[in-house]
């Protein structure tokens, strides 16, 4: 199966630096850049667009809750209209930096606690894909399989994309692990490498030591553990040594 | 002359409403759409410009400083560079809402303390029609005429539209009476709308009565005075009954 | 019972009025102002407490989730630590104010959507009280009778306030009616004055009819509502014709 | 005479960390407190200060304007009035934070931009002094000799801190050169020390050479350079090793 690298992008905001984007962006596919709701701003949001331009990565909206207090991390209780006109106002803003240096939106993958809550919230979810849907350009939108966020890109005739974690232990039902629970974070370069060659088959060992089936489009690195940089480089190589060249996701979600 | 008439709308923000924007906006031609930085929000911003296509008026953005505490009324010392990173994010906001509902964007007309910096001030003016030009799009960029705002939009290629206020005294020289003398504002429906026939003519009398030129393109009527919408509606009328029909913006400018 | 009649005040933002408070502000016997994280702002608040002042109206804070996009009437999963210490920072902001103006602060009255989740909540609760404990100053905790916010301000050794509701329909477990049904709002000036009347006995009479017991220290007259104004007058006239004079908070709770 | 050593600390805004304050806290008398405007947050308020308790350094208020996203570096023309207002809150919500934790507020010093306006700006520093004075308790008001905003702090009736900066090139006239030139940084730690034994006998080289006569209670060294920690411990011990110990700032101005 092909196979998306994805990562958070731009999430640095004022004077402020967060994650280690350089070192991560010339080895992943695509980029989920943040729109200025819990990290990002528009300085930011133009470099990093240049930025993966320039090394050819794909570009794709990270939107959020208004939360930059808490970096995005907190559910908040929005109605599903709110939800829609959120995500639409962030993809319209990062897409007039993105068309402004040439570059397509491609995704469209919320962030942190929106991502978490929609995959259990058909409300939250229909509200996030229409307001991908309101944006037109035949975005993707990326959630886990099988989650409400997944069905309800379908539902409004959205492209989805199935994410899977490289570096986050999976429960045997397909559920991650909670990040609370030891043993949730996987931080060796070649483990990481090992499992995202695992997706590649669609499966992954479950915490357990289950081999259990995963669907997925596109892997998520992380660019805000330490030795961000080193992961993404060994799951890029060994990937290529193993005759697996990653691909954007718009090349394989049709 | 022909000539626009166009006003500001879109400014209530959460729970806060403020303007007139219903009973003026039944009688303008272009509505100028805050952003969510001094004003506005996505649900504002989605139903003003709903209720502007309802009305066949046509839709600018209205960007401004990043300051929602001061309402965009003081002026902050931004670079040139952000100055076009933030009049970029905010018109990429509400293009998405526009586009959403099948409304291409006219104009970008900056908001209060923008929009007088920038009208002294080149190296601001420049970075905020840069910001307009990266939005693409064939965009008017408004401003006072002569301002250096104006000239840096016909320096970057931009269509610009000239803007007189119909409800503003003008001192001999062109400028606008500071809001803080007697007689700056006028709020008798008849005297504005004789003014705004004056400036269908390229003229209008000072505050001292000396007949002085103007050439505008189009006439702010501000939504946030008592009686706007009554002002607006006179002056509409008074236009129609002297046989001039205003017109959008994007009609005149070419 | 003596009874305290209290009031949500100073949630104006910037250029945004909201309220009636120059209308509620002499009926009332106590004053919950804005902090600044939902409503409010620093010249708001200063104004609001020289108001309270010169109606020898007792003064509290009214501290909210950090949402002014939502206004505070959206639940934030907020860890108990960020509770406290949002509170504390709030607390601290409104009675620099109140101290420059001589004002001692009484009391501390959670908004919205935190105020409706603490009352269910024992972590979110605790995380409150503690916030209000580390302020010192003996400051009264207000919340619902029997609520998690009550029991949790007894626990830390705050004097606590127990609220009801003049214009809230009740259920006959003694809770409110969701604003989303029919009925749970009372408008009419004379029905709000009866319920209070009713409360300085401990008796309400619930939405179905029966009558239940409430035992409240303070009542919310809200000032959002149209007519608060005509409501807390008649409430505070009738009262008085009953040979009741409302009394602060802080002469209620020892 | 006797010198304080200051330096800028909480900064830090939810998921962002900013600055080297454990290094640089261990060797500094005074800590200049981010109050949440420009950076810091009730956390790290609640964390920098019980950091600086433990290791006996005397707490201040660091209020800036309201701009996150400029980290408080960008001047914004507010008014006297706002500015007291914004100064009272600031300082309110930081010093309930010492005070919870058994820690008087010594002295308050504005941050970036306001700072550096206000040197200049005879109604801001009133703004200014007017917010210290109405939080009472004695505040000290740190301000470059001779600014507008020493005089400021005097005609109100304040105490006042006449800070140096350790690691600033100055001009002859003894004002700072500017950021923008060469040479305007100081960040060699035997230089920076021999600049502070300097200001103790109140003189200092300035960038052309000549020894120019500079009166401070205070100097200043940045925590956010490069190298910030090595730099303030070396400065510490070649002050103790010349045999001056550096005292907080309350125990120098009267």
């Amino acid at each position: 199966m092909p196979i998306d690298l994805n990562s958070d992008m731009g999430e640095s905001f004022g004077a402020y630096t967060i994650g280690a984007d350089d070192e991560v962006l010339r080895w992943v596919t695509s980029a989920n850049v943040a729109c200025g709701w819990h990290g990002g701003d528009p300085a930011v949001m133009r470099r990093t667009i240049q930025r993966a331009k320039e090394l050819r990565v794909r570009v794709g909206a990270h939107p959020s809750y208004p939360d930059l207090l808490g970096f995005g991390r907190r559910v908040m209780q929005i109605t599903r209209q709110e939800a829609r006109d959120y995500i639409l106002y962030q993809i319209g803003a990062l897409r007039a930096f993105a068309e402004a240096l040439g570059v397509p939106l491609q995704h469209v993958k919320p962030h942190g606690a929106l991502y978490n809550a929609a995959a259990r919230d058909r409300e939250l979810s229909l509200g996030i894909a229409e307001g991908v849907a309101d944006a037109g350009g035949n975005l993707i939108l990326v959630g886990l399989p099988e989650s409400e966020m997944v069905r309800a890109g379908k539902q409004v005739g959205l492209r989805v994309g199935r994410e899977a974690f490289g570096d986050r232990a999976y429960n045997e039902d397909g559920t991650l692990v909670s990040r609370k629970m030891a043993g949730s974070l996987i931080t060796d370069p070649d483990a990481v490498a090992d499992r995202v060659l695992g997706f590649t088959q669609g499966v992954v060992k479950s915490i357990t030591g289950k081999e259990i089936r995963i669907e997925a489009d596109t892997i998520c690195l992380h660019g805000d553990t330490p030795g961000a940089g080193a992961i993404a480089r060994r799951v890029r190589e060994r990937l290529e040594a193993a005759g697996i060249a990653p691909q954007p996701l718009g090349e394989i979600v049709r």
